[in-house]
């Protein structure tokens, strides 16, 4: 096994061990909880989640539901993604044998493109016919565009018959999908093609940022972390970030600010009793950010509320607008949490980002990064990080081998990852009811 | 991707290329046909099958319900293993902590101890709290046994207590398993400790050697081979080995000879036809087997029916005992599949086994042999073979690529080994009922 895992640069890796400690020791209890917790809530079709590992404490801070990425991950994990999305498809819909990918509308970026490229691809190692139905305007024909990793990647105009999603054929007959896979985060909303087809939807459109809420994903989250903390008997802090809110707040015409303000000191300062507390001699620091948003668009980083009232006005212009171009009102405000894990010897800022389909964790890689500070966010417009894939899964933990080895450090951030999106399953559970998961809802 | 894939040394490879340009061209159909399949009768909770590569046909030549020789196959798979088994037991019995195995009671064979640690590790990665339960005769406390690839294996005597088998803790509680997973193969039939237990057993007791016949699989395999072919629009014989049956066959006192030698000489006569329709110009063979045998003993090799009359006492007395030592009456007759896969440049005879957990393919090795004709059987007592592991999963078939490339070899190994699955799936289920897997016989 190769060992390019990256070096944690804090001695505060004490609460850290601890965690992974409690984690190996209690593999088969931690599995059997996740089973029964699968049980009541299916997973998602597919997540990504972004950690954060600061030494004292390992968290998630994004939880994706419409992920991209795919070609970051290591291809000889592919066979796992094969397996979980037969899995996944076998309950949805048994008979499916076409898919339908709806991408994102960025055709210029080429590393969604070829992320989308490798989701197809899995898709057909699986055994479905998968094309990919674009939503953009004035796509009158298929497209074929050429990738930079070789090979191309064809946007089909997706195209409404009735209850049904379709495509066009060459021979004129019509390419008739069981599933629809958004990849799509739909940040404007639900458009008009997609309302009401009876075809599987996965994940539910209701999941779309349009409806989304940051802060629903961290109540959630929260509450199983305080669940599973209490059966390893760990402080829940050590993988919870804490968060507070604000609703109407107009970043352009400076209302709202008071609350923020309030609310980022009182945040920092619940920050810094823990920090006092696990003897974490480093300033706390928040993340402000849209609570509808996403592609690390709308986010700052506060290490004091005086600083809310001296952002200029590019600062105010930049929070005022998110992906989609919809307006900031709801804010959520997150304890920043450090990333400590450091790579080469530019010690290059590295931070996790786990990938799972069907409720098995996939793959993975690190976002690494030389021009950015441990409390930095790295996944912002714009920013430029090298994917290092995972070179090892994330499911062989070795009880013979020290807390923190490779393979165990891997379980833990697969762990945590699963416990992140077991919040997400609880989130879509809270929006379908009693709907199965891809069930289109006009029953 | 390496290529470390046997050489096909034949000229006659153009029916298998049709085969797997068949099987290539028409996988999403395939795939779908499986999920509904296994929908209708799950799949076995693990099976290894045997298959024969003779260029023009594909055949699988044993299917085992108690696999071993997990040691064999490229760690680097491993956790394609744990994510089915994951899936398999959540089907099975969702709140399972505790998994025991039962295994054969050969503890001088150190091959077969490496398999059996093997699949206790992978199914600790799985999170599975997971012992080895002997039945052995007395094993009076456990033992542990220092094993050549380094570690140790221990043994445990299994314990009955009342409806429940269990082992002794050190502390004097005692190890009280959901799921008793069984690597015994029954051939000497149900002992007692196993019977009306009321824990879940896998597979069925009912599928042990003390039962099941070869014929009834491959009577399955048969009518599985003959749909499927269909569908392909391929001639099933070129998947499928035909064979007859002789029951009351009394080897030692020469009873029933001559049934056998009709039906040796009948099935002969069937593979010439079928090797003049091919251009084959190979003499035809058929095996001669105990229908209700294991671990390659009981078997014969004949090219004439005239060998039925020449055996000599050491090969009666041979054919008279199988694994157990239970006498043979029943006999299976099965047409003979030449290996043309041949391996480095003494062109040693390699013959592919698949592994497979719940429904899907979680890799496999050739048995590379180097003193063995094509035609012989390659899995005999005492026989050394050197493992070859497939370096590549099984799982990835690619479109664009040659039919013969080796990512499309190994998937037409996978759909081969998955037919013989379903139809060791069908046989369960012949005898089970509509009991669930794994469901005890008791209500």
């Amino acid at each position: 096994m190769q060992t390019t895992v990256p070096h944690l640069t804090t001695a505060l890796t004490g609460p850290l061990l601890e965690i992974e400690t409690h984690l190996l020791a209690q593999q088969p209890q931690i599995e059997t909880w996740f089973r029964s917790e699968w049980q009541k809530t299916p997973a998602p079709f597919y997540t990504s989640v972004d950690l954060r590992n600061a030494g004292f404490k390992l968290a998630p801070v994004d939880t994706n539901l419409f992920p991209a990425g795919f070609n970051n991950i290591n291809p000889a994990f592919f066979p796992l993604s094969v397996q979980a999305i037969q899995n996944a498809i076998e309950r949805i819909c048994p008979t499916a044998c076409n898919v339908l990918i709806i991408p994102e509308n960025h055709t210029r970026n080429l590393f969604y493109l070829e992320s989308l490229a490798t989701l197809q691809r899995i898709l057909q190692h699986a055994g479905f016919d998968t094309r990919i139905g674009s939503l953009m305007d004035g796509l009158g024909e298929k497209q074929e565009i050429e990738l930079p990793s070789g090979g191309s990647i064809t946007l089909e105009p997706a195209l409404r018959q009735e209850e049904q999603l379709q495509l066009k054929n060459g021979d004129g007959s019509r390419f008739n999908p069981c599933v629809i896979l958004m990849n799509n985060d739909l940040s404007d909303g639900i458009p008009e093609i997609l309302k009401n087809l009876d075809q599987n939807i996965i994940p539910p459109l209701e999941l779309g940022w349009g409806h989304r809420r940051k802060s629903d994903h961290f109540q959630h989250y929260s509450k199983i972390a305080q669940e599973f903390a209490e059966q390893l008997q760990i402080d829940p802090w050590l993988i919870d970030p804490m968060f507070e809110k604000c609703g109407e707040i107009d970043f352009k015409n400076r209302e709202g600010e008071e609350c923020l303000a309030t609310h980022v000191e009182h945040l920092l300062s619940e920050i810094q009793k823990k920090y006092d507390q696990y003897n974490v001699d480093r300033p706390p620091f928040v993340l402000v950010k849209a609570d509808a948003g996403t592609y690390g668009m709308g986010i700052m980083t506060i290490h004091n509320a005086s600083e809310v009232h001296e952002l200029n006005r590019k600062q105010r212009n930049k929070m005022a607008k998110s992906k989609g171009g919809q307006g900031v009102s709801d804010v959520i405000i997150q304890e920043g949490v450090y990333t400590f894990e450091t790579l080469g010897k530019d010690e290059a800022v590295a931070e996790p980002v786990v990938y799972m389909m069907d409720h098995h964790v996939i793959g993975g890689f690190y976002r690494v990064h030389t021009a950015r500070g441990p409390n930095e966010n790295l996944n912002a417009p714009g920013m430029h990080f090298e994917p290092l894939a995972f070179a090892n899964p994330l499911n062989l933990p070795d009880q013979s081998r020290d807390p923190d080895a490779e393979p165990n450090r891997f379980y833990a951030y697969g762990v945590i990852a699963r416990l992140a999106m077991l919040a997400a399953a609880r989130e879509i559970h809270e929006v379908i009811g009693e709907r199965n998961i891809g069930e289109p809802d006009n029953g």
